[in-house]
């Protein structure tokens, strides 16, 4: 059991089901985010927090021996914005984490936008290469770079999960082969911390989906099973839109609607 | 849902299946095969043809929006034979396609003969080099190739299943393998004609058999899931059978009697 | 069904189960140990034999045409123990069955620890190299080599099965992945003796558990689809021990506590 | 030493290199083509044959232990053109080997262009899957095919070439990449029939260009080392033209000006 | 023949023989860096600007049709200085050459660094993982996701050149393995100016070195071939110095000295 | 430089090559051999030494930093050959290894009849699975198993080198592939004991033969750079002898006529 837990991005979509299901891998949860999160709970702190702050950031790192690292800006938008959370972020936190007297290991919200412009007939592994579809998934193969060179010179072991598409159900026909249930996420969170030896693998982030692009045999060691599957969701979606005619990007690319923005002018 | 429907070789046994149970793909269902096929159905059509006359081919594609081409020749024979239906008929079949005003997506009945020179310890995938048995093989790789080639150069999306055996349950040993259940079978087609981008793949029509030799990891994104599994049998065959010979070729090569063949002289 | 099935080692602890469990797959079973096995049930022999001597041997192997090889030195030993079960038996062992007059299908108990030396977040299959943790690895490594000369050779089929942690219920975090269940392994002896044709395969012995770190793709033909899963044991591990450190070899390699192991003098 | 030795096509461009230095690989040459090739030298034979009458290819091949398969079509033409000469014609060629009384060890011209539709970024060896640029290309998988069958199912032996671009110099940029030059196909030759198992191999025929796409280490076992570089001709065809613009088909795929090609009407 | 070269960095060692030997690819040659240069030659300009500043980068790209980017911080600093010259450096390149009127391709000087920390006796090609040694290192994995994804989007095509050891001799052991001649360097870029189509490949920058530890077949289609070899300094090497002991990063890392340094703080 | 360096097996074949070249890359040379050597040179010493006798080889091993360990019994014999020379050999020079105060650096005499039931059609790396021809065979996929384990669990370097054939001249067909010259075996010993860090390479011991079947691509770390090749000796052989049928085991298998041979009976 974990001593202290932290969650960054606590107070989005994938943080508040942290916040509600992971209570018991810790003694305590240490909630971060930028603002908001309401009361504290009885084994729980928390913590205002702008990534781009270092000195935040080592304040907030400090003591927890479990991160979920779900913090930082989680779509396009301009460099700077990127650049603050994403990527000065993730050295703040991985500097706080060399320093911290208690070497924490680490869940980083990756993205399948680290690996976007693949077509969507490619079936990917861990050792697919990266083809980011924007200024976000630049910044996704950055992390996952930085995490790896922190285990590779520091030990400190972390858990890339390249996030699909999480939300309680699927939107849309591309999130048929991307989603991921909150319940797997969960699973997934539990398995990291309870191997022995996590290394600092590539995680795709899905459900037990019938339409998966992506295949973790790389990770079968995690011992993780997803358990949902997208396709009990198809025919109401069938129903709500047509699907993407196959020359859309939304039908083409693995990353969607991304592969189809322009750069994000500040 | 598709405007309207051919299936070629509409009176075999996979024909018969596919026009009991893929009437719901479909606003009409044209049905075509040289000859029989009795009465129509109400949003049936009926064709005769042979695959070899071009201008018949060509009356027979038009206005389709889904081909499913169960026609030709099925087993080994003759070359003149082989070649009318299986070489010719492809051409036709794809020229038509290419020509028709609206262009038709394409399953193709391609064959494990196609790779029936493998071992029966080798496992497979859709990289798996051909080692075609015989003539029909031979113009099973053909089709594929020809199928590619329109897809490359026009656009044509056609899945080429390398369909194993296809009965209402398998026959003898190697069918432990190598057995399609109609059930799956039709849930494949579904899957071909549902998602929004198919692309040329290679499949390999085969139930869930626990027997199996073939991997189909690279079209895990037709979410196709078979369920049925030929294991079932197993005690009824041994019943009835005993086991090829371990030096017999059904019980070396995966397509069985046909590595034992000689060429068939008109 | 096979004439007469041996089993050495049959009173150890996986030979044990086979005596209980494989009755119905010859119509005579004989069992061979070094002493011991009590009194033969109505379909069994009993054969005591030192697996070093050679003559003793070849009679022990003479007639049979099914053989589970499970005896031998089974854990790490000084060099002189594990060379004269593991070495000599081994040749005496395939001299005997290349001189029977009728050949026998052979299971061999390979072990894990031909491959200890990986680490616990590799994942393998039948092409990895090995990597032995021992003495006793390395004589398993020599007993596959072995088994494939004589297939390549003379014939003569083996299943080189790398057998995890074969007990009851796995008894450690390492275990959760290692573990086969014995059904699981009476499944296996039964696939071997039903497929037609074997060949010489090196199959991953264990169950179908979530912790996981070998894929037995390769063999897929064999039909095997182990049923148990060491992740139900979890819970009860977790209270009755803590797991390894991180930095222990029972979290670093998959040999486990084998490689820590210095060389046993005599 | 061959004793007889067929070159068919013998009055193309590739045939007259072969004609004029190949002789010392058989006591005599048997040269065919359609028509044309003069008067036969000491040790030649003239034979007149259309590939797709079969009873005059098996008089063609009767009594010959080597052949070179350079006849047919060899560029895209209508589909009666093709199938007559590459599809009947290899069929016809086939059967005639597999009743000679001597059974040939064959050569056959395969080409580029049953791959052309991979992209020039994309680097080739045997496994890669084919891709063809139109009717040609596909006719030239098909016969790739039918001389594996006939190795798989009855022994014939058969190099299929992936002919480049075989001229006495590179004529365009594209050719940089693809030439063969007639020196080093000679050379290759000689290897087909010097070496004591020949197999039935894919091999690419191109010289040790600097620019080449094709990997030929499969099949190393032949000691075939092209010495020509089509490098030495890039001066000279910088100056005599500008390269294709990058999203013209002679910059983008394999086949060059063949992925442009629109079907051949008859 | 390019109008405008850019040259990037045009003050540094490689950035001085680019200027030196790079004059015949363009019309002209603009030399950029933050200081320096001296005077400009006849057919050069130059231009003074830090990578850091958007509206700079812009001016000094814009008009090129060619970009040799040796520019940034080519050694291990401290975060913020990295920062500034190859991320936000990267990205003011890359959107410059976006809003260009002329689309430039671009040489990128990429670095063993990217993947410094696999051990020196592993062979890599282009698609090996990133293991990057330090902050230097994960800002040239960087830059490479930058780099495709401009690609992927808005067709701009760069070569990344993870460049090895580039001086005028290797200096010691480790550079036997990574050296690039000038000359070889020289050849590079020529080569990626030349061939028609780019894309946008990883290329390993290094000379034909005995010691290699490196395999460029990926990108055989550029036509380069490197044609110096550090073995020729070996003896002057061993007789300088000692290699290091076997335990030293220098002969365990393929990045050496760089997986030693910790970070560096500001 | 090595201060004392062990060669066992010192009045063989290649063993006389080694005492006569290598004398540079020690201050003193121990030739170790059952009996004979003559009379030691000036920086010679002799040992005579059965490899079975656990005290002579601790005693032969003891204070050599450096080994080429070509001792041992050679081609197929009696198993009670093969165990004692190569079995009990091998471990009885671990063991002296092990405890000996200074850890040598081993070069192991593998041998190309560890995989010699690989086809000669088919191209092998140091990935390929060990196919041993005989007891021979068996006995180098023990000795590399064993030095894989004294690696992985001591620290002990060894290049297992899979020697090829090693004469002056290649004596036959087979040899044009799997010759390797003097020079070059001198040059590679060179090699092994030149870099900083060995690991435990599988290395294969051939020239640069135009017929070679191996692929060193694994070990380009070491530089070894094979100079020679056995083509330059083909006209001689073919003058000589004929080249084995097809259907002969030399023409079959890499491991020639050891794949032909029974089982030597003591």
């Amino acid at each position: 059991m974990l001593n202290k837990l932290l969650i960054t991005g606590a107070g989005g979509g994938l943080g508040t089901v942290c916040r509600d299901r992971l209570g018991h891998l810790a003694r305590t949860v240490r909630l971060a985010d930028r603002d908001g999160l309401g009361e504290a709970g009885a084994t729980e702190e928390i913590v205002h927090c702008d990534l781009g702050d270092k000195a935040a950031v080592a304040a907030m790192v400090d003591g927890c021996d479990g991160i979920v690292h779900l913090g930082g800006q989680s779509v396009e938008a301009p460099w700077e914005t990127i650049r603050n959370a994403n990527i000065d972020g993730m050295v703040n936190l991985y500097e706080a984490a060399r320093k911290s007297p208690v070497t924490p290991r680490i869940v980083y919200a990756s993205s399948n936008h680290a690996i976007g412009f693949h077509p969507q007939t490619d079936r990917l592994d861990a050792h697919s290469p990266t083809r980011p579809d924007g200024f976000y998934g630049v910044s996704k193969v950055f992390g996952e770079a930085l995490a790896r060179m922190y285990f590779d010179k520091f030990g400190i072991e972390t858990a890339c999960v390249r996030v699909g598409s999480s939300f309680p159900e699927p939107r849309n026909h591309r999130m048929l082969s991307t989603w991921m249930s909150y319940d797997d996420f969960v699973r997934l969170i539990e398995r990291v911390f309870a191997v022995p030896r996590l290394g600092c693998p590539i995680v795709y982030g899905a459900s037990d989906n019938d339409a998966a692009w992506w295949d973790n045999r790389e990770v079968a060691y995690l011992g993780w099973r997803p358990q949902d599957n997208a396709e009990a969701f198809r025919a109401r979606i069938d129903a709500e839109m047509d699907p993407p005619p196959a020359d859309d990007v939304n039908a083409m690319y693995q990353g969607g609607a991304f592969c189809r923005d322009g750069i994000h002018e500040a």
